[in-house]
């Protein structure tokens, strides 16, 4: 008989290979102007250099981590008497990075293709040009879930959840994709910010030149920012926290015999994310940004009804499925207040721009203000769809109350193939502007671009509020995993903060949010003036170069090798960090501590990353709506204060906020991969104190 | 017998005397010459119409708030069997505040006097100002732990720890005080930070004259923004953690029969902090901030010593004294670490004006990401602290490891009378300075202005560092009585977040500091604009006043008048939402969503509040670094850059920032307070879910 969750492996296929349609689809369009193959082969020139230098750094990290692994889990392999089991945990752990890696690789190498394809479609409008921004995203997002799913499919194709084994495997899977995602974000993050704060501090603030000016020596590497960002970033984050959700369901519904219900799901939401990608083309009637948003809607319809469908022929408590579908609306509901927050036609972005009147720092001041409002709604999303979800399950029986809230966690991350191709449309579409602009492709083709720029951050600021919604709720799934494996291993956790242990253990978690972004967004700084430094450099010493004379070129490759070595050296300190924090909280204090600190790390995390992101956005429409020509426009002083909002805002918005949910899934998932050795091996337990 | 805990309302008094004669040796000193009488008595004018103004409105509120304690608490008053004890509770409530208002009254009083007299005694040398100055802060502090402790013994004396009432009085003269100094803090946080970023904007920025120039029409609002902000805030923000923290130890202790431990502790602390701000004088040699900080650390020392004889005579466990010494000994370290973050000699600092060079946008992200390290050292010392107080008082029963912290938090209180002085000086030479330069007293007695201002900043790091981490103990201990009177009442709280009940309260509470944060900053900035375009006014209007003619004088109780209505409007929505988002969390969700909030609100409160205090002080020295001359100095773009970022920061540490602590405070005290009441009406408990 046909095995339900063989749904999972069989939609992942089918999303690889629509994901390969598209590529070629995409592919076969002209790449333009000699100039424009020039430019854009100079962004995946760039692109490749960056993937190549960091996964060659990564490889060294992921051998140790998973030798370490492979060495001290479930058991030291010297106490265990099936060594297999260690070896087991150690390949779903590369594995786990290997498909990141690939899914990573996949989206960028697309992106950096259809940026000049949809610029010089631009040239017949709107509508020749928003399918090959909108297939080349989807081309990510179709990868990234197909290879993720793929991935955990085979891992539980093989392993199971070996019952014996403390740990499962698709743990140490989903601990790898996600070990190589908050590296890709946060190395992603501090190149892309490098090279767009130092473009425009001297380009744009010192010289006057416009966004991206071919004369600039770092457009490129602000270009290739916008893909190891923004593309490989929030794929990245988005499928680790798709992974781990789907992980938290299979670990939690062992107990209850509810493993698949995982991969069915996770399978329909997938197929559902090709029939939107599929159908969105013909949606296109002069709005891109209402085209996608309806995209996702259509998506989410299609994916309940068969979810549905399928409960009711696997005879699924249907709480299952509503649990599913609070975690969905949610993250819809969570979406639309951070539109709320940095649209440009409301309050808070109109308030920001006015108070950008009186000087920079009233702009800060008010939007930083509205940021912090902004994280009101979401935590108050997060926090109703936990206890919906729990309260409609827990009638089923002991377990199923947590294993709710975990469903509603893959519920809202059933559409993430969907969501990512809307997201990664958005840097392919804003490199099509530069590219544009850089091969002189004119006005029209500009304001073409421009339009489908601003469809992009339309549907940004939705995805964006589903990426945190549904990074908190994934958190709080795994942390009724790390319960669940730690009371297996025989020292139940109470998350009691009234426990000094816990207690402690929470204030530090609290910090290390902050800690972590400090670090990356410190990082960025160091990097940014290194790149200034070449900047000017250029401009002084290549004669010509400034006036903008015929032939004269500045050395783009010099300031991308700039970005790719500082972001490298700059994301180890705070990545390792994260995990030997985590690591020696957990075998200092014991498993209360961690579970403090995770709580505590999981609150502030959250807190933080809503701030950041939401205030950034906010920034940058507030800088965009005075560009429409309000309170003086271009060039006024009321824009100069606009602009340095929005260059704060960028670390807050494309570093730090949103790796920041990355952080949090990493610590909660290496938590749980050691704390059944935890249990056993810990300083204050050893001492006899907890 | 002598009854020992009467040693608290002694020293009380002692305390108040101590103070009248601080008030009466500032009084006699010479107020100098005419305009500097002049110009003091505006200050003082301007404070005083905001005080009475202020009062008017809080009595309002305190009167709302008061019949209510009296018709619901303990229980509603037409239930209950005594009424006598509704009546008590009211009555206990309006003399907290009643107590907060009069040291408030007292302590901007005086300091509105020292300011001219130390201006004027600089002429002499910076050893004749400096006792002035700082005999007026200690005014402040003295009068402010004279009233708390008198008032707490009083009602003590009055109505015992009645075992019959749930609610102890104690705990509503507590939130009497709390609430008060909530709207102390939050409106004189608005008023000072409108007037002083005004004044800048306009006067500094606009039209470049200096600081404090007479011509502005906002500097007298500024300098009264000094007083009512600063020296009223202020004391009563650590006032109102010294009153809630002894009201905890002695709810804690009844169970154990150590009640009057805490009046005991307190009223040594008294005689520490008055034998230390005696003996201060003496100390200073050329340096007065190492003087302040000298005088804080005998009293440290003297308070431990009678401390330890006291629980030897006494037959105190040793290990109680031990809590306090742990507390004390957290609040320096504390202190020392934001005084890392914020000096002048220091890398953060340093590396911040360094950032300033490349513009405003990297001085605040620069500033703003040491900010976010600068939380870490203070959380995890008070995690540290509160560890070592639990588990070194935990081997004497059952209940003492959480007395043991209570007792922390109220070691780092004991020496608070000394604290406060320290702060208060702060505000009173950095008047002197302002009253010195519009009086025209020439450069000599303005460096010396200038050195007695540096030094209020340096003794500030450590008391901004104590009243943050006192806070923080508090709100612990505060957690612990919430828990031991909802327990009493029928209902044990466990801070548990897998209750989907504690975990929606909690992610409720995370939003809470952050709405509150962003209220009162907006409020900064609605009454700016309404007082710049005043500024503006004048300038345009009044003829000579620009050029500063003879005899033109600008309105200056217009702009203090604009300050005083908008900073009570703006303070009232902040304020009660905090009241009210408190009583629905509790009478909806009952006291396990109360429990789950207040963890939130403590994680995110802590977090902002260092956060932005740090932050703050940290701009506001890079500013005055560069103005030393490094990086171009005054005038350099540097330097603008560097204003951008103390002009952010002048909200983020005076207004929401150290508000903060009192509003966690405040939920802490509010919630103990209806806890009783609450387990027996609440929603969710009536629909049968929790």
């Amino acid at each position: 008989m046909f095995e339900p969750w063989l749904i999972a492996p069989i939609s992942a296929a089918i999303s690889i290979l629509a994901g390969l349609y598209f590529y070629y689809y995409v592919n076969k369009q002209d790449s333009g102007t000699e100039r424009m193959r020039e430019i854009s082969g100079a962004i995946k020139e760039g692109a490749n250099a960056f993937l190549k230098k960091e996964y060659k750094i990564l490889a060294i990290f992921v051998i140790v981590v998973g030798m370490l692994i492979g060495l001290l889990l479930p058991q030291p392999v010297w106490t265990n008497a099936k060594p297999i089991q260690n070896l087991s945990l150690a390949l779903a752990y590369f594995f786990g990075a290997f498909c990141s890696a690939l899914a990573g690789y996949f989206g960028m190498d697309i992106a950096t293709k259809a940026n000049a394809k949809a610029a010089y479609a631009a040239r017949g409008g709107l509508n020749k040009a928003f399918p090959i921004g909108f297939r080349g995203g989807a081309v990510m997002g179709l990868a990234v879930v197909g290879f993720s799913l793929l991935g955990i499919s085979v891992v539980y194709g093989i392993t199971g959840m070996p019952a014996d084994m403390g740990v499962p495997p698709i743990l140490a899977f989903s601990f790898g994709a996600s070990g190589l995602a908050l590296f890709a974000k946060a190395g992603g993050g501090i190149f892309t910010k490098t090279a767009d704060i130092s473009a425009d501090l001297v380009g744009k603030v010192e010289l006057g030149i416009p966004e991206d000016d071919p004369r600039n020596p770092a457009v490129i590497a602000d270009n290739v920012g916008d893909n190891v960002g923004d593309v490989a970033g929030m794929g990245a984050d988005l499928a680790d926290s798709y992974i781990a959700s789907t992980a938290a369901v299979m670990i939690l519904g062992v107990a209850l015999g509810f493993v698949e219900i995982a991969l069915v799901f996770a399978g329909l939401g997938i197929i559902a994310s090709i029939i939107g990608a599929f159908t969105l083309r013909t949606g296109v009637k002069g709005n891109p940004g209402k085209a996608l948003n309806m995209g996702t809607y259509a998506t989410c319809i299609v994916f309940l009804a068969m979810a549905f469908v399928a409960s009711y022929h696997l005879k699924y408590p249907l709480q299952l499925w509503g649990a599913a579908v609070v975690g969905l609306t949610a993250g819809i509901v969570i979406g639309t207040t951070s539109d709320y927050f940095t649209s440009e036609d409301k309050k808070p972005v109109m308030k920001t721009a006015e108070a950008a009147k009186t000087g920079a720092a009233t702009t800060i001041i008010t939007g930083f203000s509205y940021g912090l409002q902004s994280v009101v709604p979401p935590l108050i999303g997060i926090g109703v769809a936990s206890a919906i979800a729990y309260y409609l399950c827990a009638p089923l029986g002991a377990g199923y109350a947590l294993f709710g809230i975990s469903l509603a966690a893959l519920g809202m991350l059933s559409i993430v193939g969907m969501i990512i191709s809307n997201d990664a449309y958005g840097p392919i579409v804003d490199n099509s502007r530069g590219i544009a602009e850089q091969a002189g492709l004119g006005d029209e083709v500009i304001r073409i671009t421009d339009e489908l720029d601003a469809a992009g951050n339309t549907a940004k600021a939705i995805t964006k509020g589903f990426a945190i919604g549904a990074a908190g709720l994934t958190v709080i799934a795994l942390l009724a995993t790390f319960q669940e494996i730690a009371a297996k291993a025989g020292h139940p956790v109470v998350f009691d903060v009234m426990n000094p242990i816990v207690l402690m253990g929470a204030l530090i978690g609290v910090g290390m949010p902050a800690l972590f972004s400090a670090l990356l967004m410190l990082g960025v700084g160091r990097n940014a003036e290194r790149m200034i430094a070449e900047i000017r450099r250029q401009f002084k010493e290549i004669p010509g170069l400034r006036e903008g004379k015929e032939g004269v070129k500045p050395d783009y490759a010099k300031c991308v090798d700039i970005a790719t070595t500082g972001a490298l050296r700059e994301l180890l300190p705070a990545s390792v960090i994260t995990l030997v924090v985590t690591l020696v909280v957990g075998f200092v204090g014991g498993v209360q501590a961690l579970g403090g600190y995770l709580v505590g790390s999981i609150f502030s995390g959250l807190l933080l990353a809503l701030l950041m992101s939401n205030a950034g956005g906010l920034w940058d429409n507030a800088k965009k709506y005075i560009e429409t020509g309000v309170h003086g426009g271009k060039g006024s002083d009321a824009h100069k204060a606009a602009v340095v909002g929005d260059t704060v805002g960028d670390p807050f918005k494309d570093t730090a906020g949103p790796s920041l949910n990355t952080m949090i899934t990493v610590m909660s998932l290496v938590s749980s991969l050691f704390a059944a050795l935890i249990v056993q091996y810990n300083l204050l337990g050893i001492l006899g104190i907890n």
